[in-house]
């Protein structure tokens, strides 16, 4: 039997791909410290748990499809906290981050359209586009430069008949930069002058360091009718397996048609919504430490490779990755030779080879995504671990 | 700002769509019984809630994308009680049994490919269609014949080189009806002609009623690389807020596809996946239970409509809905009419227009689905309420 071509040209997930290995050199019981995957040791909140366990219904109903009243609540609230002021009926609470994508693309491209990405991006950007038949459409950025946008000239050359949005996260996984307010300007008059949406990923919000001011994009006033904000619990509260996320725009005619695909699905798990509406009496200082601790890491993973040979590496700003490149010909080739072949003291570390978070061909090829959702004593030992293996490691550029 | 055309061709959702105007009737002190959803009154297993009240993780992380270990098992488990053998595999938990049928549509269909799905069917196969780009051919299905299938040769008829499944709810939503061995047969063999998918939708398998016996799509062996299941825990357990259904298939290739879409959204709730593997721990006799109070209703409901004038309505002997043909012009205009117009000792009641479960446009239009969700009480006033109502209607056929 015959599968469908748009399945087969989707991609493994390349955090993912090579948890097989991973888990066999486990089997011979070394110790990899998993730099691979975005799941946070912090604890969730106790709210959420407490919020659950007072579940009392004795039938477990759907919930609305745009979202339980009292989510819907405890979002605006949330955003009121940034200055961003969203009613009732341009909030729709949805199955994590992803599906907010995956409605913002169907609700803005048809099949055949595009999307532009800076690229390197989030690697499910490209499966997203994948399933809703959208071309993703690279807006190349570097290492050398910390990832920050090309000129506005450069962008708008990509820009086609086609084009119905730009996609992006800020702050940016997988490279943890902050866009500036001129980058955020500039996405904005392009935005304005082709007539295109601007769906920001905004769920790293809070992990913003070295004290640089944060803007998100729902603060352009002056363009609200083309920002789609997606959104998610998952990073911010360490609740990721919780699967809430929402779509917010002041387009409500834009949320009346999201609506639709809302209902198709009839509904978001109705507990973890009632979980997560009480992360709005987490008390602030629960952000405000996990903030701090992720920097403390940032520190650890940027200080350690800055010390590195042949490594390149801007200082990343915000959310908790870096992409580094490496001085190997292949780091896929390298990561799988961490896996197979190093350890120090019978310990290894795993990172996510940074192909596969692009789009175009042959780029990212000596790169990886380093992740620090370890503690700072393990991610010291994880980089020690690193910084060793790029010294011996046979297939260097 | 434009929209995509897809998502501004699809349709409300023909259950909710009238929702405003009941919520008004109420608002006037009237009592609406409402017929036109599906959500089960029946209690929600305690199994459910005593696994997610005993959670204790301190970090609420991402489960397997393919599903938690003990779910996969769990769900293993409940097929062998129908003597289905599914491997680890060959299961995939899923957002719900929506997310299971979307899945199912992307990985055997590419943009403007083919499914035929009998006709009166669950209303969001369309939404589903919309979203993949998959048109929905019907097969029509009459309310005289008890909405069983046509000859094969008219079925037949409909396939094109586009055609790669036929999706089918069994027992059927909307119809109750409940697909005889010849018919299984039937589309068994059209599918190793035609070389095309078969996706079954059985989330209602535990109900069928009248001693009939039960086939699932499943126990086709000799085509089982083209059986697609797809599942739910929301009717059978009370659990619509869960979310947790399954895609289940012997073609491991085909489950392999499909992993990457699971991947590309990371994980269903993890939470809920607790709650729905203790569901295999649930005694038998709830599900006999559950089926035995279906039953009563769904006498209560066919024996008060054979006794109405001019309604048209075999008697369906399964799921917990059935298709009435009324003696009205217009079923959407009898709908608002009940709600806004007519009561009985202040109460009313709401039904689904049926026109919305059909693709052929036209059809429909004189026919209502009727959920019996509610306890036999509630039923049988409501019951009295539509035949005093169809009495006096002023705009019959």
């Amino acid at each position: 039997m015959n599968f469908s071509k748009r399945i087969e040209k989707m991609q493994e997930s390349p955090i993912r791909k090579l948890v097989p290995i991973a888990e066999e050199t486990k089997g011979k019981g070394k110790k990899v410290y998993h730099l691979n995957i975005g799941q946070p040791d912090i604890k969730t909140p106790v709210e959420f748990f407490n919020a659950v366990k007072d579940f009392d219904k004795e039938v477990l109903a759907y919930a609305p499809s745009q979202g339980t009243p009292e989510l819907i609540s405890a979002i605006k609230k949330y955003y009121a906290k940034y200055n961003i002021n969203f009613e009732d009926d341009e909030i729709l609470v949805t199955n994590g981050g992803s599906e907010a994508l995956i409605f913002s693309l169907l609700a803005t491209c048809d099949h055949g359209d595009e999307v532009l990405v800076p690229e390197p991006f989030y690697t499910n950007y490209n499966g997203f586009g994948d399933m809703t038949g959208v071309n993703v459409v690279p807006i190349t950025t570097k290492a050398e430069n910390g990832f920050h946008l090309p000129e506005k000239s450069e962008i708008e050359k990509l820009i086609s008949q086609k084009t119905k949005a730009i996609l992006f996260s800020n702050p940016g996984n997988p490279t943890g930069t902050i866009y500036t307010k001129e980058e955020i300007y500039m996405l904005r008059d392009i935005s304005k002058k082709h007539n295109i949406f601007l769906i920001a990923d905004e769920v790293y919000r809070e992990f913003v360091y070295d004290g640089l001011e944060y803007m998100s994009f729902a603060h352009l006033n002056d363009i609200e009718d083309r920002i789609i904000l997606t959104d998610s619990v998952s990073k911010r509260f360490s609740a990721c397996g919780a699967r809430i996320g929402c779509i917010a725009s002041k387009n409500k005619d834009l949320m009346k048609q999201i609506l639709k695909l809302c209902q198709g699905r009839l509904c978001v798990a109705t507990i973890e919504q009632i979980g997560a509406a009480n992360f709005i009496n987490v008390p602030d200082k629960y952000i405000e430490e996990t903030k701090e601790e992720y920097r403390k890491r940032r520190d650890v993973v940027y200080n350690a490779l800055k010390e590195m040979d042949g490594v390149i590496c801007e200082k990343p700003h915000g959310a908790f990755y870096n992409i580094a490149k490496l001085p190997v010909k292949n780091a896929e080739k390298f990561v799988i030779w961490l896996l197979k072949e190093f350890d120090i003291n019978n310990e290894t570390v795993m990172l996510a080879p940074a192909e596969g978070f692009y789009a175009t061909e042959g780029l990212g090829k000596d790169e990886v995504r380093i992740s620090y959702c370890l503690n700072v004593e393990d991610l010291k030992k994880a980089m020690k671990i690193l910084s060793e293996a790029l010294k011996v490691y046979p297939d260097k550029k």
